[in-house]
């Protein structure tokens, strides 16, 4: 089985770790490809990043559908270009909030998302109301560390999350932590034995999953919205998108 | 008073009838900008054909943040690109589905959106939701008429629409009919004569509420999670996103 | 186009400052007439007394649908009256607690309303959620000034409204402010300027989207629930309200 | 105990059989006072009838409080008035249309509401929201018959009640119905047994519930939303209910 | 009438104490049996107790089916059995927490649970949802003391559970306070005169409104859902269970 | 890794092809334990076998315990005893109702749950509710099948599983089957191949995530909630489930 891992951003040293976090994640007959798409931004801090982003998760979702992969896993907090992926794609197509907050729910009744600024959470309640999981969340808190510092500042980061994820806890009793950003994912199993409840990296959980949804068979419904995309001219700078 | 209108897809003739139902809809002080992007799919029927649209839209707002745009319209019905088009723009940006589910909801307790492609549906009902009109919307249909086949068969597909609402309004008694697609702008005044109950085209609605909120003093708030994208670089393809 | 502001207590200084802030939200063709009902209480502050203001509005619909009105504003933030008034006019009828909820909601994910007495709070939980916007509306505040006191005390009200304001920014962050009251629309600029977020006052946005509705053909739906009143024998005091 | 039961309409026939239906429901020892107001509309089918029923309400429980009235059920199905006189009241005050949903939820997991007019079915969702019982009513009926129908042609107005019953019995499978009119009580018994399922008359109900209330010491809270209304001058046709 | 009030768990102290607030809550001709089982836990704090107290409740139930009983009080605020109680039973089955809700919701806009300890409060948020008053329920509180301690320390658990009930009310001003457990029937007075606003005790409310739905003639729906168990072999340490 | 797989019932055929299900479902150095308890019904239908199952099933949890089990799967589609069983186990307990549900939230926006007997949708709702599935399970239906009955007459009720699921997709375009029962595992496959949407088995999905879940380290949290029971004497018939 092949299962793609799309960091949505273009810093490659990022997509290194998020392809270590899923491979520890599978079995080992499980092949993990950990790739940035050629095109976007260096992070994803954003609506509009998010938007951009998108086009390049979509550019490796179709290189990968020639190279017979099974799944995806979209490995940024926003799910960017989900939907679209999944209409590209015949297997499973998962992102790494959705996969979180799946995992986090089999934990207890209740979880707290730690993210980096906070501006991003805005996009994170909506993914939260989209999932499904509004009663379980209980609550929104960012460290005010940007995607990058996660890189250049590790333990400084480390910190600032900790501390978010002790306040929250403290205040809120969630029965679990959902880890905002896929830049935290080595950051998760120190944090876990600090912490004393269930952390959540959503890259481990949608490789995971997506290794589950192959084996069992539950791919994305391809029989109506997520058909594969019209044929349709594109024009100007995506007319490489164009789907004939 | 200036407000720009954006057809996210590159058919420029839906363009033109897109901007006459603008017009009709504002004080005549106001100055409708009605434009295509010079990329993007020629129509927008799926998730793959939005995630590309909102590119397009992207650059047309950046335009328009230099021309002095007071506010925008994005004349498509999945609002392609909105919340990063808030983002970049200093005066309201509204979405013509937003702008649509709004007007009705002051017609009556429930309305019913009928589109162009079943395959849409999926993203009015993620619309509806994200704009908090689930109780409101109380049936979602298709006339299974193309986007650009509104242009190409008028007759046809005035025929097919009506059919679909008479159809709606005989199962659910809605207050009011929510036109799902900016190219059934025109179709609007014969069908609401025909059925006797209001029928929202998301164009007008989107400009009209788009005049109202510039004269009240109501814009996107910029201090939080709409604020001014983050300078960052974007690589390859859309390295001209690059923000500074 | 002519647009009847009624404001449902009899204290016509305050009716005059509404009047003010509806013709600041219309275009110049537009006419704005503004009066308070014959009958009811002097001010707002509990369910009781809107259930006296009820008939005042009524009341008033009933002759302006003889002087030819195409729409109505009800300019106290419970909406009394509301559906009653809806099967009386032909034209749309807004309250300005729900003109402000649909105005603050495109200003971004969130807004806090900001009343003068607590034991009015109730009636806007009622609004709020009968219009759906829970998810939108995050803080319910009271700065515990009675409705004649933004009269009698105009800078000490400002004061314990900016107050209040700014309380509820710091803790929730919410994107906008709803003001609750059609009393303070005067103090909406000054306000706004200080708080550096959208200020909504429901006056000015029940005009302008008054406006908005007549001039797109959006009117309430009048073969259902809204259809005028059933011919019907009223008794005593209410007599003259019957309906032949 | 003294329970006041207020028929809003001004129909005293329909009072009489209110009367009955409350006396049924509670213990010897009890009161049962059935009365009908000195104003307001012969019978109750849309939001003009309410509001304007809404006063004669009020003037009622006034009185009440004068002849220390230990409770009150309000029998209309649109529950007018309820919020005003909880102020008014130091007892509790039960609306026909609560004490029905009430009811009905120890019935099983859902119940179907069947009215007289659909014109009202929109007022029993928006008591149904208000209350919470979203998930449990199922579905909304009318058997087109007018209020005072119930009065003229019993047998015939039973029989469209009974065959609206058993339609919606069929395609819903409701573990319960709830009567959508207090002039239905009288049809309760014989009903329920023609259906096989529980039957809630709102008039029992809701006495029985008045009943157990004072006897357990649970009353409306009176220290905040609920509280006295305020002093205050009411003006013109309604200057009886000033509050001093 | 007899209703029977089953006290889950086998403290027989706790169950007198039960009885006699039942009693105080009905009619003088209704004959209130309390009992426990004869098998289960001694207390219920918990998911292992719930499950296990089920099962006695369920033979509680059986017998007295037998006995004549003409409805059901379970007098446990984690509702056990209550679901299974419904299928054996000819009449209503109330739980307390499900009494306690309805009675609270009759008070005023929003109650407030203080229970024992807190990690029964889980339960009291899956119920609450399950019964639909997720609005209405505003605050979740525990005072620590264990559900023996109510009856070993009567005047310290007072004290905590007071402290914990002005504690709620002072931050959220809730109408109405909910007792979380069966042993603080004997509390609810006391507490009540000293907050100043209603208190409820489910085992009274339950009793109260058992009475009024047999009065009424409202019991489960037995053609659905809750018919009786279908005839099945149980195995083993609950053959006894066995239904022929 | 060792997954324990309850199966609630007592009928050992059934436990044998749940145990090939799980089996068929994770990696090869996973090893599946397939139980039936030793006490409790025959087969699940309704609440009153669902709560004497819950007994079996905390049993079982109890001796897997000592046995070093890491997850265990509730192979019942009412998830009898999950509660209880999260608070035994130190690793994660899903139930293939839960499990099922997020499987198939993964193939789309929609689902449709298809069972043996129409009396257990009601838990079935009540789990859709719990788990927060409300949104994407869009119908209900039931085969009438017993749960024996797929074992005694395989081919039979296939057909009637298979007739069922082609109605419910024709009328409601859901994106997913859900099984209901665990004994239709074997059925799952087929009905996939003939059905062209993905069809999820609870036992496969139960099993695949439990390994996915102790993969990536994401257990039940043991510090609030599901804390292991407190110490405490059961009596009577279950005296031997006391907690030291």
């Amino acid at each position: 089985m092949k299962i793609k891992v799309i960091n949505p951003n273009t810093t490659l040293s990022m997509t290194r770790s998020i392809g270590e976090a899923a491979r520890a994640a599978v079995s080992e007959e499980t092949i993990i490809e950990a790739v940035s798409p050629s095109m976007g931004p260096v992070s994803i801090e954003g609506h509009y990043d998010e938007a951009l982003a998108s086009v390049g998760v979509i550019d490796e979702v179709r290189k990968g559908e020639v190279d017979g992969v099974d799944a995806y896993v979209l490995a940024c907090f926003g799910d960017p270009g989900l939907m679209a992926a999944r209409e590209l794609a015949t297997g499973p197509v998962i992102g790494i909030a959705q996969a979180a907050f799946h995992a986090a729910s089999f934990a207890g009744r209740s979880f707290a998302i730690v993210t980096t600024l906070g501006r991003t959470l805005g996009r994170a309640r909506d993914l939260v109301l989209e999932y499904g999981f509004e009663r379980q969340c209980v609550a929104y808190r960012a460290c005010e560390v940007p995607v990058l510092g996660l890189e250049s500042d590790e333990e400084g980061s480390y910190r600032a999350l900790e501390a978010e994820c002790l306040d929250v806890l403290e205040s809120t009793h969630a029965d679990a932590i959902v880890l905002g950003c896929a830049g935290m994912a080595k950051m998760c199993a120190r944090l876990s034995d600090r912490l004393g409840v269930p952390v959540v990296d959503g890259v481990a959980a949608g490789a995971a999953f997506a290794e589950s949804l192959v084996r069992i068979g539950v791919g994305t419904c391809k029989t109506g919205e997520f058909a594969a995309p019209l044929p349709k001219q594109v024009d100007g700078l995506l007319e490489s998108f164009s789907v004939s």
